[in-house]
């Protein structure tokens, strides 16, 4: 069942003594160039530097004690691998992350030094079930899903009741759209907190899954993403288009030019350093930013883990 | 005369409606790796993104009205072109900025967009200085140094005064040491509000003519420097002389490789984005990380204005 804004409050409760408040930042220097007055949530500040700690988080605190006791397992190669590693250490629970061999070796150390078991896979999603599914029912493990949960989608709502708490007279919310917990999250945020804030979802044209499946009205799932968006390459989940088929005010959908100029103008202007996915949001603000023209946006900045060496600048 | 507590005080009330407070951040992965509890003022979140507007709008409002009329002008290739072009245009005084030849051009485009009036000439500072004086003489605007000046100190000191308001309790304050103007506000900073502080300063080892100064007791000009760190290659002036002879606890020199393994961790842990200069104070409190176990620990990141396409890693 979608999260009521009960459930909401109390997952904010739950998990703020092990997460981050994180800072709502402003920038005149963007507000000029978009028209639009901005009010950045900065997750790339968050524990292990995204907005995944929140939901992992959130699953991990409603653990029976005897569920604790038998650990959890997940399978990622990206942020949610580290946000449950790291909540497991934090709880003190066992922890194993299916990765796929092709993940990044800096991730994997990541998750190593937080003391979880790293277990390598094919690259393919079938084999990153097949070997979760194992550890699940060899170990009693509890499985976490990266983004098709609603205790995930109510974890992830939190980034945006903490932006509206600050900045309740927020017009327009924007949230970039990968397997649905985040942007489901914010749209719910904005709906049960916000004063008539209507919510959008930024998306890589080449990663239009969302775009495609709230056109149509089902799921169409992501076969060939092509985006440096690494974050949104996945398929929306059923929990995060249940929710935003019903809140979600629109999808914009950006190129992989307008990623990177947003990006570039959050690291030159802002001096922040944010992932590709981060910057869709405020890329698909700005290639609409006719229709937002002195209004008051949240754009929630998801996370800031990017390989130095790998810049598309 | 060096500048007395109650001229800081003044100083800090002059320029506060003209510039940013900046965040104090402070980061836990940080804070393991070093062994002490560091706490980042980050003037690279100051307006054009560096501490530089400070010292240079504290020289600006005390012109007399005739003064303004005539103008400012100064010669810099970095962040005080910047500084002084955005704090004319904000008190709508005329500015003259001369800068060599060999200055990139973002930073003239910068200088050009405030409105200031760029005179290139030869990349020497015996050019700079001819021109300079030049535009003085013809135009009757008056000249700003950018560090060798106790009014620009005075205007430095501000940051470290916001920075102990916000942590009175810090046991040391680390700065960069290029011409003086901000090691010196932070040592005075630290002298009149501090509770018992002691400042050090960060040097590049390819640039140390504040360590060799200070040791030898006179000034020795910086001849042929060579670090990444831009900002610091310019030598001591007089001014920030005196008073880092009086109050500076010691000069640690590191290394370019120091520098840019300070600059990656600041980049990849905190999430913002550093320029190499202030990446020096961090290098120098790691290097003797061993004197500093468990103390609080001010850190004063200077700027964010980087070349996202020359990035050292």
């Amino acid at each position: 069942m979608i999260p009521t804004a009960a459930e909401l409050t109390a997952t904010a409760e739950r998990i703020k003594d092990y997460i981050h408040r994180t800072p709502v930042l402003t920038c005149s220097a963007l507000d000029d160039i978009s028209g639009a007055q901005l009010f950045f949530k900065c997750e790339n500040f968050q524990k292990m530097g995204a907005f995944k700690m929140r939901g992992a988080l959130n699953c991990m605190l409603q653990l029976s004690n005897e569920e604790r006791a038998r650990g959890v397992v997940t399978h990622s190669s990206g942020n949610f691998a580290q946000a449950v590693a790291l909540g497991a250490k934090m709880l003190g629970i066992k922890a194993w992350i299916v990765m796929p061999g092709n993940a990044p070796a800096v991730k994997k150390r990541a998750v190593l030094g937080c003391g979880a078991e790293v277990i390598d896979c094919e690259p393919t999603l079938a084999a990153r079930e097949s070997t979760a599914a194992e550890v699940e029912q060899r170990e009693g493990a509890t499985f976490l899903h990266a983004y098709d949960s609603y205790r995930v989608i109510a974890g992830q709502a939190t980034a945006a009741m903490e932006l509206l708490e600050d900045h309740p007279d927020l017009e327009v919310l924007f949230a970039p759209i990968g397997g649905g917990g985040l942007s489901a999250g914010t749209c719910l945020a904005g709906h049960y907190f916000g004063n008539g804030v209507k919510t959008y979802g930024g998306e890589p044209a080449g990663a239009d899954d969302a775009y495609l499946s709230l056109q149509k009205g089902e799921i169409i799932p992501q076969t060939s993403p092509d985006t440096i968006a690494d974050g949104l390459r996945t398929s929306l989940g059923k929990a995060g288009f249940s929710v935003l088929s019903q809140h979600l005010e629109e999808v914009i959908t950006v190129s992989e030019e307008e990623i990177i100029e947003a990006m570039r103008l959050i690291w030159e202007r802002m001096k922040i350093i944010v992932e590709p996915s981060s910057a869709v949001p405020f890329a698909a603000l700005l290639k609409e930013n006719e229709r937002f023209i002195g209004q008051k946006a949240g754009i929630i900045i998801s996370g800031g883990n990017v390989d130095l060496g790998q810049l598309p600048f």
